[in-house]
């Protein structure tokens, strides 16, 4: 259960204060360049101490590739990779040992293991989505050859919401401010509103919006495996995220049918056909509906969110996803010990006062790994 | 990916007009007592043509079961059954064979495939649940020994919604209603609403909620088999559902750590200590938290929604499906063909103006495999 | 576990004396022709009653496809299918209810599940390959399309053997007896051994060699996915299969590295190059291996069996399967009750003294059910 | 399929000549002493330069536990290692940058992927085996525990054979010399035979014969995870394995069943009834077969080698595992590049004259690996 994907598979281990945080990607395609300074300008995405919103802590996770590429390029074996966890400041922690923290994993790793790394969360620290990060990172890196692309940024922090949606957006502005929205005046706003949770030492939740483009006609497979389901477990498997929607999501529960079905435009004359990436329906002669619909003009609006029946219709994937605040406050919180006794702690150390900054490239990174699967895996559709 | 579930799994097939519905459950417990009547029981909780609020359809959805039982009891092979689709209103569907449905599958199950069963939606059609709720039958049956209850329920359809929680509703009024709400004003303001939109050939989208009680503490997986992962991507892989939360869900977004954290409650002195049911941590000695917190006593508040980490903690998991409405609307919509061509449908047949109230056995149902497939994996994490 | 497969899946149930024997294939790619003459003719192949040197039971064992089927193609869909049992004569099993036969799976199946089918085997008897024929024979018509093709033959019975290897024998006189061997003398031993071994009470063991052709080039996953490791366990998987080899087998293990290397042949002039069926290596234009090489021209010899590294290299694969006698005697045998006493059974019923004639069909199918997944598996190696 | 397990899962990478070779564990239980020294001592057994008998290469091969252990118990979460490869002789393979060595896999590797790390034969280099080792030395801890005990050794090389079966045996003396043949007279023949080989520049088969003891009844998961498919597969995914046996193997094919059907015995009375490890059958009251059987006192024969049905019956389960020689010759061998051109090798370097030796270990690792695997499947057979 430490294993993501059917395909494209990223196994992944590692604990806060261990050795090492690392992992394996099985059936990466072959012939893929491996850019490592893009994979590691993505871990750099998620580093502490990018800003003064995330924590002081500023380990230089640096990844190691360690098999798997030559001479630049996938080989088709695993690619296995290591970061290393530089500063151990488990000392921080001492105190900690017996304690189980309020809305943490202590409590229910202790009562499941029987024991548990007590450190900084151990496995269930969020340090572990670095591997996670590497694994999107070579994803992306194969979905840049199909024209698929996945974004994400701050959609919203607290009641500081970003109203506008994707396709009123330039998202090529999600890197320009510490708190990655696309919306200069909301991102101030976001900014201040973190720093005041901090200084308060408190910490506060919000939302993230993604956003895959150039998706093909065709990903996912019915029944249990359509693409959005496989999309939202991927996100609700990061850490302290709550709930996921897709389309309008939870919106739609208000609406009728009549207002939301999304109408199919007829067909344009078209000039050429070039084929489906995926290399299906090139033979299907009579079917007057083939490649060039993937880039998504298929519907007069995309309240679905460009999948039908688990299937991409070629239409963008507009996602969200909650999270709730991070559960280490800097003040005071009654608690218990293993012992069932009550005791109050008062955690130093330096924690995000927001996880949403760090987590936008970690929805992307998941978003990336299960696209590429999904594609991969509809490659076997056909003979 | 027609299989659902690693330990204890469903696998599925059948189209909507094809012979029949069946599906295979490997991994059941043996020794299970399997109560046919509660299997056939809710099915005809999912069954069309139960009130005035459904589709007028009356199948008998009569389950065969074929293998993995005797004497009554479950022998631990696979346990094989089918329903025939016992009427074929194939000729409503004539006209709909080279159209694509607004909002429906057909243009993606066409475009992957290359060809579709048209007929009624074929593997899409909602007649697919039919086999999970088979498998959710069986798994509840087990789950009834293991003293796990799943309980799912209408909360909203349209604006008109239950704003009352689990803890405040008795859930023993869910079957007492058409629409399965167990707060009986506000469900007859639903089934208003219901038919007010059936009477204009529309359809109309809701919330079904649900909580499991009774869960001991360890259930799921870390990293990527988070319970909760697995619950939602159980819910999402459900036809017509957008979006999913547990616990306080999309509400953190705007809450502070210091709002929403769990305070753990210090322990009562306890007389005895029955077992997990897993048993787990049966020897370990130190443990001051063991058997009686599964019940779920731990924390004043529940805002985690029982689990933390992936894992459960022993208190109830709430959770919310959002449906969209259903696509296939009673007045003419415009739409194409295959062939690029503008095309107006006005389909018959009988359809439901809101599938919540059908949907409800299905959310338990899901969630039940989900539940008992953990289970299952957690009695591997000792000796 | 009662699934085999990753991509093209088939899950099986079903008992000896239950409702019906069935399965499901998932992964059938979109579009194959579903023969279902051919298929019925596969199973009529491992049908008792075919001659007298089989078992005096004459099942129809005929086979109805519930799904996954439109107008004669397979549409991408999971392809249910079922068997019924037509005759039960469970009373001919009544004195074994509680008897533990020597050789049998009746203790472990007791030992494992707490209570078992004891009728004609349940779970445990070769009825349940029915399944895997079906599931083989629609592999096999996908094959087809690829030119790839399975045989299987019964090579020896007791100390009856044919000598010459598949290269000296006409595979097409496989069917043209009841022992389903290619050399007609030898074949004519084989049916006068069986049937004195009948007439004694007796049975007898033997071994079924295959070979399978026009392979392609990069069949099979490094490093536990080794072609050959997959296409063993489906052999040791089928019941009373006691040993797998391929190519030169338990014979090299006397061998050195100079008797047994296989020389690659240089290359001839070509003419034109037609690509590989799975559309690898289409681009790499430096490399001058590429698709004519499938057919396996590439070695002076074959020790290796047609796999190197795991992974198919074009040319032929041959293999043998080591079947031990059929456990159950027409002649007193002592054994056990499940009280632990000393008991003699005298079975009656009808057996077969020999199961390789109706294994033949059984050891093609799970061979064709691996290349086709390992087939489709490599499509999944480039974007 | 760089993934190895179910339940016990070992996830694996690394090439011959990368940065490292290693691994992930998953889904090993919580709370077992993991003994690094044991371990290492695993992998020294593998190593290479052990003995005059196997290559020079003198590599420390130290092992990193990089996750998963605290305070030197395992946590339950995963256990990542690595080995680092110390030398590299890179240049000794620059000759054979573009050269298809005979009845190694570098024509599958690179027709398969396009490319291929040519250096030591890359991912398929047996240096792969250092992780199987090492997740073999986690199982055999696992093992210890559970009171089962799985040991191997060469039994034939070329012609020398040991023709004494297990039982005969006294295996502590396996490792008393270089061969690891517990037959002091045969070994000492094996080593002459693979010096002399080794003089002559060439390489020798053999066979690897393996017990596992102490099973308890009941693992094993039919249909296609039968213990011994599961156990086939894993031998043959060893490189240079050809075949494998368990039981009577191959020589039952010319067995009559009333030779080879094992007798159980009556129950002789018994005292006290301490309970299957796997916690089985321990509420099945009328059951007079329990656990006293696990130690496999139940049949007068074992010619079936453990397994009934595919379930483990409480004998030991013996099993032998077919090695063809080591493709690398050192002397000149014909072959052809990758233009199709013949061209002639003389390698350099170390080499093994004889595989089987260092193999051992690996065989002994995959079989643990197996039986923990199924043994923790066995536990989710009841609830």
């Amino acid at each position: 259960m430490n294993t993501f994907g059917t395909l494209f598979r990223l196994t992944t281990f590692g604990e806060s204060h261990g050795a090492a945080i690392g992992g394996v990607v099985d059936g990466c395609p072959a012939g893929i360049e491996l850019d490592l300074d893009f994979i590691q300008a993505e871990l750099d995405r998620r580093r502490p101490g990018q800003s003064r919103l995330t924590t002081a802590r500023n380990e230089g996770d640096r990844v190691e590739i360690l098999s798997g590429v030559f001479e630049g390029k996938s080989t088709g074996t695993p690619i296995g990779f290591i970061v290393r966890n530089e500063q151990h400041h488990s000392t921080d922690y001492v105190d900690l040992r017996d304690v189980f923290r309020p809305s943490h994993a202590d409590y229910t790793y202790y009562m499941k293991y029987g024991l548990r790394d007590h450190r900084g969360g151990g496995r269930s620290s969020a340090r572990e989505t670095i591997s996670r990060v590497v694994g999107g990172a070579i994803a992306k890196l194969c979905l840049r050859q199909l024209g698929i692309d996945v974004k994400a940024w701050t959609q919203q922090v607290g009641d500081i919401a970003c109203e506008r949606d994707w396709t009123q957006l330039d998202l090529s502005l999600i890197e320009q401010n510490a708190v990655r929205c696309p919306d200069p005046a909301v991102a101030q706003r976001m900014e201040e509103l973190i720093l005041q949770v901090k200084g308060e030492g408190d910490t506060i939740g919000g939302i993230i919006a993604g956003v895959i483009t150039g998706c093909p006609v065709g990903l996912g497979e019915p029944v249990f495996g359509k693409l959005h389901a496989q999309l939202g477990a991927a996100m609700l498997s990061i850490n302290a995220v709550k709930g996921f929607e897709y389309g309008d999501g939870f919106a739609m529960a208000e609406k009728r049918g009549s207002e939301v079905n999304d109408k199919p435009l007829s067909n344009s004359p078209r000039e050429g056909k070039d084929s489906l990436s995926s290399g299906n329906n090139d033979d299907q002669g009579s079917v007057a509906f083939t490649s060039q619909d993937r880039v998504g003009s298929v519907t007069l609006t995309n309240h679905s969110g460009g999948i039908q029946g688990g299937i991409s219709n070629g239409q963008p994937i507009p996602f969200r996803v909650a999270f709730k605040p991070v559960a280490t406050l800097l003040r005071p919180q009654e608690t218990i010990d293993i012992h069932g006794n009550a005791v109050t702690i008062n955690p130093r150390g330096r924690h995000d006062p927001c996880v949403l900054p760090r987590a936008v490239p970690i929805v992307e990174a998941m978003a990336a790994m299960v696209v590429l699967d999904a594609w991969l895996h509809n490659k076997t559709t056909y003979l």
